[in-house]
């Protein structure tokens, strides 16, 4: 069946048939089912839109019979004839597709109307100016969707008429006027096509059909497909529909309305309505709309229309009852009579999503696991951090990347330096850096947001501010940024040391001046939704917490353990960097021990700290990683300088830094590499571990420790490590008389781990998936430099997503599925987690689920995300086995 | 059985025996049994070994008597007693692996003396000074390996007793002066270890053989064995024997042989000997020994003891029949009787081993498939390329890494341009270089060799190098390069600008002046052995040439196509880089195209060339590769001068080379990702290649371009550049009404590409490994880099090899193994090559044979070891084949 009716209390469709319908065509004919009110009409199925693609714009041969025989029977209905001059219908042509798509051709409305069947319209209503401002909306939306001749020019003669008339509106120009106008658009489709505006009601019919067919493949729905992988066999169906008129009078009106508030989710019936007007100049914005309801102002639908209201809400509160969904609708009142023309799922906020879901399990509509799939986890960061005010005016200047979420604003500054300084003053500051460093930690620590103009999502600015759920817009190309000037420009904007500027880093804008926010609130319902999701998932979720202060935030969030200790962030605190540079500078082993030995006091107490915050729950601890030259200054004054304060000579010390110097330094030496020389870097590391492990336990404080060793390629690097940390940790022990259990197990990182993964399960307890370099690695795409051309690449629909931000499962998957399977062969319980930036993401710890993780790891800040998402993949994992079964 | 017996004709095992009685104990066996004087004795198995090993030093219960029951036939047959004061048995006690194992206990000679069995063999011998002799050396032996008190203070005392005696060499040091000194030696052994020297001749034996089975598990035989593969469970063999003495007297002498010359591989008997003088002293060479043969020189053994010589002939020549092989012996004359106490196939150089190997097929004494394998292909670039004089003094002042083969020696200069002005005055010169970069490459086409302080095996310096076939050693740590002083320093060594070096690329070597060398032929033999090879193998041979000059050498030397024909150093010729930098600095496609446009021609004549001297064989082109900021200076000045030449701004340009530098270069904007973004210059690309066919065509020469994409992850990026070299290439043929076959494929280089090769071979119809960058990425190890640590990891175990040299199975080769399987499992015809580095390594050309490659490609000068390697692996293939069967 190529065409479904709808019409009169009887539709061929059910909701159920969005496949077929798209969304709206079953929605109009679930609507109809109900025995809503909906002006009568019919859908063309998707599979005729299929149908006419893959027949080069052929339609199925008995198509137009069947629209023929649907058209009838709307006529029936309404009373009235398609094309009769006496008594026209009047119809409306929608697009429709499975999902909402961006891009496609969308409405026309008053189809079927020319000069005679206006004159007929005229007649009929006995209303000139309705009939003919009908005509010039018809002629002007038909030419610009199946005509391609462009608004403009319409729009150019609709401001002269309204010129001419001297009036401000559209409704104020005068039917004289307007026959005049009509007659003017007719001239200029003429020019502009060199063919006269279709006459006849049919060829305007199909023509609108076949231009809702074409847009499917249209650039932009191509694009928008390929970025959400939506299959170009779904196609898109046809709506036809018999006009309702909002526009008759001041018995009519047009509107649309959300079953609950959209914004807080608060359990209210919400919208807005034009009296006497067409759908579209509700949303052209030229008219402000009115309240529905009396309680919200003055010229309410519900004082204006009591009785057309009356009707919209035993309509809005059965759609919803039936839907079990907050809803968002459409709707015209002709003459007094309530027409329906849409209902669906509404779009809401992050926070409207978690209180609608859980005043709905409470008002009975709904259980909670569909409540739990009721949360878009995409969205919930905009609880965790404060943001925009909606009603504040701006305008950015740049975009960046959305690197770690919330809404700041301060002054601009140019260093760490700097920005200590300003913040010991008082003063609110924003780094601006072309790219940060981890000499830059200090100054991060202070500022309120972070703009870079280099470096990707994953890049050391990103990665550094979400684990301190910092805002940063990172990797923002066009700004230039002039750190020795003090400045950064942008497309001639000026922006010095000390202006003020805002960041929404949930969007990555940048604004000029101050912009007001609205604060973050952990409010009853959202925590609501967390014990839900608690109660249901199989995945465990940890953070990524470097200091005692993260570890007990990252507690707070609900955090099961910390998946990630990073030990490097501990080597560059300043009491600290002077020993870590003495380390690298020494000549052998005598001297790095000596310099290490000035660490070890130090690192013990970071170790108790997080020990102590962390009672009872595991700690993964990984030792130090980075590249020895990072903890060398870059710049010439920085090295002269730190010659003077080393008391070494210049020249041994930069002959030092060069020849520590590395082409790729992600490839470099670095991770175990750096132990299997330095062996007593490690051995240092794992004794401030066991000897905090003691003495936290001593105190009788439940430890938990687990060390793990980077960047292991070779079966023989974790076999020499796990060697070195148990007999560090054999001797502390047996010193101490303690003897607190603790684990040794690795990252996987590199491809090499992922194949090797049976070899190196003989010598781990557990893998954690380093998903940030696996996919580096896995790609050959630098993180640091991806910012050059990943943008074109997702773009160009060359790749779905920016794999550092979701995890790519198709290369980067397949890599972590062969490794589980060679693990789990040498070590069938082998604990398995991720501590990459995507343990935070949502659809990767959805992967991770489904892989079979024992856990993921994330930035403190986005636990909630990963405890909810882990929930949904549970709810979602069991619904596609009972559905199977 | 523990014991295998063998004397008086008839031994208990036999050559088959290898594993159980090691390469010394089962050839004494064959030798025995063939009727071959050898004195009787005993092997204890390498099972015995094995049973020690795991007992903690613990022997199999029934040994002992085994050894004494053994020891008792030895004395029977010799007729005289292990231990009798009046009638001394003297044995030798020596270890015997499967495979010859440096680092384990060698051999003790005349084990059974004491003060009493001394005294009796001056009694039976009636020479004491002989006795005495063969006492002392027992003891050094003995104190040596089994006690472990080292030889200093033995060769210290020996020495102040021939000052005593005013006497040069130790036989001329009188008895009395011997027994003194025997004294001193058993005063420093208690000194030493607290103890009397062991009297008792049973514990000197049980010494010994415990010494040897402990010598299998000391540091440096473990760490051999690793290197080599050798599982510890194999265990060494330990041979007792009855001694047999060279030095009694002028009827008396002990001597080695080879059966055919060793060098040359001649068919003449090859050997030197001592007379009167036992075993260690030929190896010691104190003394000068003499030649074997008359037509050698004068004291010739055949004039002194003909007699005994004549048995020696009638033995080498029983010997070489009956193992078809060349052999090394070693052999005693007693008395004027003749003792063989070693045959071994013999070790021998390329040259020989080619000779030899050929002769043998001629005299019927081995088939062709044997005789492939009988060429080590590890050796046989010393036959294409010059070699050091062996007969030359010589002392390195450094080592690097053996980049490239040859031994040149030049003057040195440090930058490319001075490689151009010294060698148009004639001057042979060697480019020194920290690293040579793109830019280098006119400095290396006229440098003799280069040396270079940074980088690993496949650096720039030594990829480039062996694809000229030019001498190169790289990464030569050692050596501190200043390049702006004109000089290099090593240890205290200044070496200046226009000083004369030697460099040999096949050891790794420096040396001071100038050493002279052997020029490499390729003679018939040579020749007859590839002939051999390529009649067998399956697997094809390509070359790896960029220029037309190339690719006539690398058809001269036999290889069957190009698989990889790089575009990027057509770049960078000096008339074309002007263009290639206008691109770069374009700031749109329109002018990226008009500087596309100048080089155009210039690539279209390359390609022209390249497929003329290819006629009928494929030609794989790789469009551009490396990031374009390889293409800019680094040097201000030299940006400076840039900047003067191109007539713009020296900021702009410094801005715009500092927008393309790169963190990770290796992971960055390159390969195909340049053509996502920029899509115009592989459009020209494929223009000039597309063009270049159709002129060739057109002459009516064959030609097969296959078009080769870099660094695919994705399949969208394969499936784009199809389309855009599709539709360039129609273009040009439907112009030119001519359309030359071509073929479109893709590198396999990076580790996502083998996850999901199922879909990129949709898109490719060939699949080129560039185990290259595959090894960096799967590694997470750069190139440029590793030689900062991947020494240690060799030295250290944690590697077996270089990955960068010998293709890593574990890793990269099961990531092989990966894209095969899918890419098949979509094209199951799909056409698989090598053209990283390791296509001309032997171990990683007989594992892509293995899983079933359609080529290999290499260095021209790698041709001929790829082709033997290839005919070698498919007889192995066969030979494992049938074995089965």
């Amino acid at each position: 069946m190529h065409v479904y009716f709808f019409g009169a209390g009887k539709a061929d469709g059910t909701k159920d048939d969005k496949n077929l319908l798209g969304g709206k065509g079953a929605g109009l004919a679930e609507m109809t089912n109900l025995g809503i009110p909906v002006p009568p009409g019919f859908t063309i199925t998707t599979e005729v839109c299929t149908h006419y693609t893959q027949h080069g714009g052929v339609y199925p041969p008995d198509l137009k019979d069947d629209v023929q025989e649907a058209l009838r029977r709307v006529e029936d209905l309404v009373g009235a004839r398609f094309g009769d001059a006496a008594n026209p219908l009047l119809v409306s042509v929608r697009s429709g597709a499975r999902a909402s798509m961006p891009g496609m051709m969308d409405t026309i409305l008053n189809l079927g109307l020319n000069d005679d069947t206006c004159a007929g319209l005229v007649a009929r209503t006995g209303d000139r100016r309705f009939a003919l401002d009908a005509y010039r909306r018809f002629i002007t939306m038909y030419s610009d969707i199946v005509l391609r001749v462009g608004r403009s020019r319409f729009e150019e003669a609709l401001a002269r008429r309204r010129a001419a008339a001297n009036v401000q509106h559209d409704h104020q120009v005068p039917a004289e006027a307007l026959a005049e106008l009509v007659a003017e658009y007719k001239q200029i489709v003429r020019e502009a096509t060199g063919k006269p505006f279709p006459t006849d009601p049919a060829e305007q019919l199909w023509g609108a059909i076949s231009a809702v067919f074409r847009s499917w493949n249209n650039d932009r729905a191509v694009t928008y497909r390929k970025m959400y992988d939506i299959p170009e066999t779904w196609g898109t169906a046809v709506n036809v529909q018999a006009m309702v008129f909002g526009n008759q009078g001041e018995d009519c009106a047009t509107g649309v309305a959300f079953t609950r508030d959209p914004s807080t989710g608060e359990r209210r019936f919400f919208g807005e309505y034009l009296p006497n007007a067409q759908g579209e100049d509700v949303v052209a914005g030229i008219r402000t709309p009115l309240h529905l309801t009396r309680a919200n102002g003055a010229g309410s639908l519900e004082e204006r229309l009591p009785e057309a209201y009356a009707s919209l809400v035993a309509v809005y509160q059965k759609l919803e009852k039936h839907f079990r969904d907050m809803q968002d609708i459409e709707f015209t009142v002709q003459r007094g009579k309530l027409w329906l023309l849409q209902t669906r799922n509404a779009k809401r906020t992050a926070r409207a999503a978690v209180k609608v879901a859980v005043d709905m399990v409470a008002e009975g509509l709904i259980d909670r696991d569909t409540a739990l799939l009721r949360v878009d986890p995409g969205t919930i960061d905009q609880l965790l951090h404060p943001t925009l005010d909606p009603k504040a005016p701006r305008k950015a200047i740049a975009k960046g990347l959305p690197a770690s979420p919330g809404a700041v604003n301060g002054h601009v500054v140019f260093s760490a330096e700097e920005a200590e300084e300003e913040a010991d003053k008082g003063r609110r500051v924003i780094l601006v850096r072309t790219e940060t460093s981890p000499e830059d930690i200090s100054g991060m620590k202070v500022a309120r947001g972070i703009l870079t103009s280099r470096g990707g999502m994953t890049s050391h600015a990103a990665v550094v501010a979400r684990g301190m759920g910092k805002c940063c817009v990172a990797g923002t190309t066009e700004i230039d940024v002039d750190e020795a000037k003090g400045q950064f420009t942008v497309r001639g904007t000026i922006v010095k040391r000390g202006d003020n500027i805002t960041l929404d880093g949930s969007t990555g804008e940048v604004f000029l001046g101050e912009i007001p926010t609205i604060p973050a609130t952990l409010f009853d319902e959202f925590k609501t939704v967390l014990k839900w999701a608690d109660e249901v998932r199989r995945l465990k979720v940890r953070a990524n917490a470097d200091t005692p202060d993260d570890a007990r935030i990252a507690r707070e969030f609900g955090a099961e353990g910390i998946g990630l200790c990073r030990t490097e962030h501990m080597f560059f605190a300043p009491e600290r960097i002077a020993a870590v540079r003495e380390m690298i500078l020494s000549a052998d082993e005598a001297g790095r021990r000596a310099a290490l030995a000035k660490i070890l006091p130090m690192q013990r107490e970071d170790f108790v700290g997080i020990f102590k915050a962390m009672e009872g729950l595991p700690v993964t601890i990984r030792l130090l990683d980075p590249p020895l030259h990072e903890f060398l200054p870059v710049e010439r004054e920085d090295l002269e300088e730190l010659a003077r304060e080393m008391k070494v000579d210049y020249e041994t010390l930069r002959r030092r830094r060069a020849a520590l110097a590395e082409f790729n330094p992600m490839l470099g030496h670095r991770g175990c590499r750096l132990a299997i020389t330095f062996p007593e870097i490690y051995e240092v590391q794992t004794q401030a571990i066991a000897e905090a492990a003691v003495e936290v336990a001593r105190a009788g404080i439940k430890v938990i420790p687990e060390i793990m060793i980077p960047l292991v390629a070779v079966e023989e690097e974790i076999a020499k490590m796990r060697e070195l940390v148990t007999r560090v940790c054999d001797a502390v022990f047996a010193a101490a008389g303690v003897r607190p259990d603790y684990t040794v197990g690795t990252m996987i990182e590199l491809p090499r781990a992922c194949v090797v993964a049976d070899e190196i399960a003989r010598h781990a307890d557990f893998f954690s998936f380093g998903t940030n370099d696996l996919t580096q690695t896995v790609f050959g795409l630098s993180r640091d430099d991806a910012g050059k051309f990943l943008p074109a690449y997702v773009e160009r629909g060359v790749l779905p997503k920016d794999p550092f931000v979701a995890l790519d499962r198709g290369g980067v998957g397949a890599m972590m599925r062969i490794a589980i399977e060679r693990g789990r062969k040498t070590k069938p319980r082998i604990k398995l987690g991720i501590c990459g930036e995507h343990g935070g993401e949502p659809s990767s710890v959805e992967f991770c689920h489904e892989i079979g993780l024992d856990y993921v790891s994330c930035s403190p800040f986005r636990v909630p995300v990963a405890r909810l998402v882990a929930g949904q993949s549970t709810v979602r994992g069991t619904a596609a086995i009972s559905s199977t079964a």
